[in-house]
């Protein structure tokens, strides 16, 4: 079960940076929903490795295949299998890492684990795994959309300490799409880039913050206790590779403000309940209260970098490493539809929840 | 399934603020395991109201009872269950709470989800749930102490701006509850403690930062993938009543450093793996690395104040509502043992798993 | 998660024969449902012991308690808690049991299993853990009633070799309650009762068959592949006590028929469609049909005898053990509601489940 | 999640019988196992449509082909995806399926349930759906052969009346694939398929029953209640296309005995616990008591007939349908295979619980 995620909307990935491909299997899709490969690949272009000059050069096409639960242009309420083969699989580039563990990288760990790893790439530990997110999380956002007027959108928030300016409930798709590196505030994308491309020729990486965000959510999904939305969200992301932390609404800063300035009013607008300020992020409760749902995941630098560094070998034995071949400066950009997928699924799940008990 | 937490050692929770109790059952301990009351009640009473002046005053004695799952001071390796019953419970107290909505609470999206709320003490919202968690959390933690030579620790980091210098590879459990705040770092504790004070006859609140410590855990444990031990640790503690935020090792302060000072360098140590930095928080692509585990959560502050606030009742329409008698200034004393045993639930839950696949 | 059962209407039960009681907590139950103790209460006394003289003696009221999930007569969504406290708990009458495995019963396995047993009565092995099942049951009935339109009956169709004569498209609750052998056409109940009743003065057993009956189930319940309709039943019935056969529409008697002979011929009926006969069962395909569901299950002999057998003691040595006290001629009537009860919580959950995806 | 099957070793299948092949995911399976396709090719080789007179005669060469999860021949405890084309999906030849539902098939209940359907051969519902269980089956008949000495195996034991001798005590795989139709009784075989030609030479088709053996389970596997070892058998069985009943040990025909002739009696024999009759079927109380394990399913007699039958359209309008083309007068010798691999299936998932909380 390590390999799925998602209760009624549930998706389960597969495979290794240098095998025969990477894929997922969705469960759970409502019948009749119009799908093709032309409302996935999109996303995945988004995610590609090679998309831009500040991501890593890695040469993939990542070309979706739906083998599975379609039927005439439309969703059959059967698994929506999707693959996408691997192409540039050059073990070659990778043949240091044989017989050592890459710092702050998995390979350690999953020798650990497993007692065998499948060292080209990092195996299953590479980002590659989130193509089967980013393509589910793509049939996820438009249900979403066509089924319940709700929008999904992440966006670079910050680069180390560049931080962007933002205002997540009027942010447009558009504007984040409009430069590289994926940050709708263009003066400070500028700013990103410039900092991301000197870091790339220090051989070196940076991270930072990326803010998702879902507007129209209606007040109810969530659930009490255990199954939080703001709870499925956190584990959502910090189960994306490099993710070190999550917060949401006012998240640690909320600290700072007494209980007073913190609650959010609520007051009565048309026959609706809204609140006047939205520390709570669009969740009280573990449930939706109807306002924007907006959050911020950490993403540390990415770990390989080129240059020398101290590790052990299989053996346990001290050595040395030295980064080779292809370098992602920054794993910010790619992140974002990452961050998208994710959130869309949480939230498809939590709606089809919300119907089967409460509908 | 909104109400269970874990997947091999699993917890199933029950009750409201305000009805013949709360409780838990466990299911999936092993079996001949030593318990009794006497293991569980010590953390209920650490989780327990009225157990010093900086906490809510609400009398309860929380005296648990397990009805299940153990013979002859044995654990059967069945369901354990747990009831505590409700004491004190003065519905009249919260009579305002019957027709508004209280600003922050979940008053509102629990009616707005399920057209019901049980609005005596916040129903099943009510931080009453937690003590059928930290009662498993207990066994939890009984578990990897004898069985895996794991400890796990929480002690409050932060209060407000008033930051405790704690090093969470040597802080002793006795230091954490040698003061009301449960902060080990004594000087801090004090001018914490008096911060509540002067916050609780202001009629307002506070939040702050809990960190959380596992040490011990040995390489292994957590999952590829989805059920990553951080994404797992970040979901356990996000459900926690007024959590808002989540990171493990350097989290968002790490976007700060670039990949090759973020880097932990491996080295071998006596046929063992260490690393000679901990950025990552001992979990990597992951699965734990033999490091100490270690984050940190944000807690908010209490939604209840002594003041008029603007909200809405029931059939929406604007007016005013004023908190009154209990009055919880700061809830992170009493987080400590709840992130304790959120925590130990989770760590558990990844040694059977490892146990069932790579043991 | 081995003492849960259900995905979206999701029972979990506890306790043993000579502990604090039994009980169950019922998570996805919808909300506004009206509900108390006297919807549950009938169908536990249907299944209590010393209901009659043909079925076990133990003295047990079997008064359930809901802790929780209620208010004002109402269920709220969140855990309904049941409780029923063991009253004729006399261990002593079990003292043999304490060393020696009785032959059929699941000492030995539970032994083998767990390195320790509840021997009182048989711990958690007993059939007192079925009380929170027809609890679980009662409630699921009501909302299959109130809010689908569907009926779901069972009643005993078969004792040794006496088979009785049903129709499972006519046969009413009044018939079968009209007996204590619960079997509807009262002329074999005459029969029946007195085979139980010669059966219990030698000491000895009978077993026989339950058919289940789910009527007015509208087409679309079920699902493709393993959680179909009729393998979700079969796996309820065969967690029954002593149940070891279930057969769902011709069984195994259709093997006896041709292709041509067993298939149901669809007809058009005033916009609806209906088969012209029902090997089927009800279900084609795992999902249902919209015709009558009926099925049968067997349940062997009740092994404790009152009679000297061979078996083995904890230390695997060979010894004999002789039944004594409470006598059980015939778990047939009893295992009515039982049947009842897992069949309305199959169904339950997949009317939730199809609302969820197909709503 | 209707897809998936198993809690610890966990398999999802997916595809349909016209579209991009069939597949399935591997989730759970422990590391370091040598594996290749040569391992799983056989058991699709005695599932595959075309393998001898008596069945489907649809050219399949269902080659399968590992996409993942398996690294220089040994598994990495990561998904393993297996995936087979489909090759002959001659639509056409069902093109009076487009519009009408096939009597006693699923056509009208997924129609029912959908709103949509794929109509070529079945679509999901298809018997292709199980080459992802008997791949799945195979891995896990490898796991419990090499890890634990458990040999797993299944013949058939009736077609329509002529019923085989067989000691399930005894019987060899050998024996079983002497003869195409999977009956290690020759003598009785060869009537089997006197009588299988016979009926496809009439358009018509037969059932039977299959009788599954696992030898060598050591007590202690399966779980109290819910998920008992029989149950979760039940529905695995009850779950294959066409299967209308199961029982264990002395199934239906125990109850016309008493309880003290069904009783079996435990002995000592060399330090272990043994019984001297086995009406249990090897499982008591839900867990493996180390004796040997069998049980029966039934399968009806195929739905497809070359005869001309009443049906109804998508319009619900009376009509007629005459099964044309491929013709499957049998699928007993084809769902050998798969009922060992769902046997399989659920006793490896067991092994890996029983070793979670009690290894």
């Amino acid at each position: 079960m390590a390999n799925s995620f998602g209760s009624l909307f549930r998706i389960s990935t597969w495979g290794e940076s240098h095998g025969g491909g990477v894929g997922v299997v969705v469960d759970g899709c409502p019948p009749r929903l119009p799908l093709s490969e032309a409302d996935i690949q999109p996303d995945l272009d988004r995610r590609r490795p090679g998309q831009s000059r500040i991501v890593t050069p890695r040469k993939e096409g990542d070309r979706v295949q739906i083998l599975s639960g379609v039927f005439n242009g439309k969703t059959l309420g059967t698994p929506i299998a999707m693959w996408v083969k691997n192409e540039d699989a050059r073990s070659e580039a990778y043949s240091e890492m044989k017989d050592k563990f890459r710092p702050s990288h998995a390979d350690y760990t999953y020798f650990a684990k497993f007692g065998i790893r499948a060292w080209p790439g990092g195996g299953r530990s590479s980002a590659r795994e989130t193509i089967g997110r980013v393509a589910a999380g793509a049939i996820a956002k438009k249900i979403l959309r066509t089924k319940f007027g709700v929008e999904v959108l992440a966006y670079v928030k910050q680069v180390q300490r560049l931080m962007a300016d933002v205002d997540p409930e009027r942010v447009k798709f558009k504007q984040i799409e409009s430069n590289i590196v994926r940050c709708p505030d263009s003066a400070m994308a500028e700013k990103m880039i410039r900092l991301i491309e000197k870091t790339r020729k220090q051989g070196d990486t940076v991270g930072g913050i990326v803010e998702g965000v879902a507007r129209g959510v209606p007040p109810g999904w969530g659930e009490p206790v255990f199954d939080r939305l703001e709870a499925d969200l956190g584990k959502a992301m910090l189960s994306l590779p490099a993710s070190k932390a999550f917060e949401i609404g006012s998240g640690f800063g909320g600290i700072l403000l007494t209980g007073r300035q913190h609650n959010d009013a609520f007051r009565a607008r048309r026959g609706k309940v809204i609140t006047t300020s939205n520390y709570s992020g669009g969740i009280q409760g573990g449930i939706s209260n109807g306002q924007t749902i907006y959050f911020r995941v950490a993403f540390k630098p990415v770990a390989t970098v080129m240059h020398k560094q101290d590790t052990v070998n299989e053996g346990f034995h001290n050595t040395t490493i030295t980064g080779r071949g292809r370098h992602d400066p920054c794993v910010l950009p790619r992140a974002v539809p990452m961050v998208e997928a994710m959130t869309a699924l949480v939230l498809v799940d939590h709606a089809l929840r919300h119907k089967a008990q409460c509908g």
